[in-house]
């Protein structure tokens, strides 16, 4: 990996980004900056972490520990260089301003998306460690879909489900729980309330948990009790969409196509000014990671990349529906990753 | 707070760091920037977060939808201004460039710690919510402290930290609770582990969780068995650096000194080397805000901000020791805002 990035930009670069150098290099600590120059490579971290790194980034790395800020530490590093490439996306104003009153002379040049690019793409192994979170959210999910009943709050439901991913040996959540009952089904960005989900009413969960760094993201439907005709339809439209979708992300595809692949469905059922956001996201060492999948960008998505496929609908006041699945886009056929079946749950 | 923050620059200034928007206006939402010009303020959000966004900000505050970039819909707003005041320490490079290559001929000044500075003092009704997640976890750690034995594992037990924090209300945690047993506890940024406590073995416990958006932050000491000798001394060094650190932290001292309170009764000790990292931190809307207390800051800390003071000492492959309350600097006596007592707590 240190020699892919070496050869995506001309001259020095540094990865600044925390999940991003963990990819590079292993490093997991919470300040560390790669820097790769003349075919060498230097982790620059501080005291704290000095036995951590020396453990994880293994012997092509040169560690290099201070107790300054990380720029006076890459100051001599880059000196000789005319430029640096920099992650102009998380490099903040501050940090590339300290670099450059470091070092005279010097221009950064932003590399955009360059690196993150090169991180979308997952090996079989990183494609192993997110199904191990997945499969962990899906024991979880099914035990917990078993004993939840109405008249439970949507705290208490987040809160089993989080304990759950836990006692199994997930290291974290990938995200705080999505929970939402009744109207709140509506909001996309739902967070757990007091409210208590009931009767005649969905319940929408939206859950990941991490293994070993790496995230998974998962969305499924309940309902107590049988549904309107008019949830039933919508919900079977949401699932087809879904379904297209998969179907249309292959390697090379637009990713604003494989949006419309889903979209197209959901506005043939009338549905369409209901799916108010975008397909999917790319997943991996972050839960949202590139390639986002949405009718506002314009890129083709690469093979073996990890993207969730997760169209919604959400009508304000009354309830929302999403499905969401991982999928790992392969030539040939995409591989899903997610086992648990997308049928409505009654309870 | 509007006020506030237009006093404290001159032109118009950009909120972009999410807690700080929060915290001047009250929008929680993952995506929003504050704009303050002309007397003037407006949120800048997207269309996920119109609902949201009305119920929270109150009609003082201009509410700007967009489907694009928020540098697009902030430049029209910044255009016959020549300067804009920007949080340097935490907009991207990516993002200020969009801004000014958007707004021909204008200058970003940076505001460096300027906002920090102001969220740092903290009036009656924070403090209250702060301490509202205190008392979830003082009672979280007292009931699973009363039923943890030798023979679980770390990861076990930051399971049940975490689920009775979520079903006592807590929104989500803090940060991954550390519980770091024997030789763990050494490191002083634990993430916990499969590992097993075991008889004669300390275990170290620092958590936190969050109620309406204000984080707490608590560490503590178990040990199963009586403790040899040098862990008992080095506790009550630890304790009583602590004690120290809590009478210096007066509106107005040094943070530097604070520190040095607490490091200089651990050096007599002999164990000055052993404390490896500063004193502490501020608390808030984040679990990690300014002022941070350390021998290498040159700042005051001011009268009704909230720290942590953390000191703490680690024999690596051996064991640690570190004992943290949060306290509200105050004008005549801190008021410590932690109520479990720091008794080693044999098991």
């Amino acid at each position: 990996r240190l020699d892919l990035l070496a050869h995506c930009v001309s001259g020095p670069l540094l990865v600044s980004h925390g999940p991003h150098v963990r990819w590079a290099c292993g490093f997991s600590g919470s300040n560390g900056w790669l820097l790769l120059r003349d075919g060498k490579a230097h982790l620059l971290t501080d005291a704290r972490y000095r036995e951590q790194a020396s453990q994880q980034v293994g012997p092509k790395v040169d560690l290099v520990v201070t107790q300054d800020p990380l720029a006076e530490a890459l100051a001599p590093l880059v000196a000789h260089h005319g430029t640096l490439s920099v992650q102009d996306a998380c490099l903040t104003l501050a940090q590339s301003k300290s670099i450059t009153a470091l070092v005279s002379g010097l221009t950064l040049h932003a590399t955009g998306d360059t690196v993150e690019r090169l991180v979308a793409v997952k090996t079989q192994e990183q494609v192993d460690t997110i199904v191990r979170a997945q499969r962990i959210s899906e024991a979880v999910l099914e035990q917990v879909s078993g004993r939840i009943t109405v008249g439970m709050s949507e705290q208490q439901i987040a809160a089993e489900l989080v304990y759950g991913c836990l006692r199994r040996g997930a290291q974290r959540m990938a995200f705080e729980p999505i929970v939402a009952s009744g109207p709140n089904s509506a909001l996309p960005h739902a967070r757990p309330t007091e409210r208590v989900w009931q009767s005649g009413e969905p319940l929408l969960i939206d859950m990941g948990c991490v293994v070993d760094g790496y995230a998974s993201d998962m969305t499924r439907m309940l309902h107590a009790g049988v549904p309107s005709d008019a949830f039933g339809d919508a919900y079977d439209s949401v699932r087809a969409a879904q379904e297209a979708a998969v179907v249309a992300a292959k390697p090379g595809a637009d990713a604003a196509h494989v949006d419309s692949a889903a979209r197209r469905l959901l506005q043939a059922a009338g549905l369409g000014e209901q799916f108010s956001h975008g397909l999917g996201h790319g997943i991996g060492l972050e839960t949202h990671e590139w390639p986002r999948l949405s009718g506002q960008v314009d890129y083709t998505i690469p093979a073996d990349c990890v993207v969730t496929i997760e169209p919604g609908v959400y009508l304000p006041g009354l309830w929302g529906i999403r499905i969401e699945d991982m999928i790992w886009v392969r030539h040939g056929e995409a591989e899903r990753l997610t086992n648990t079946p997308a049928d409505l749950r009654i309870v």
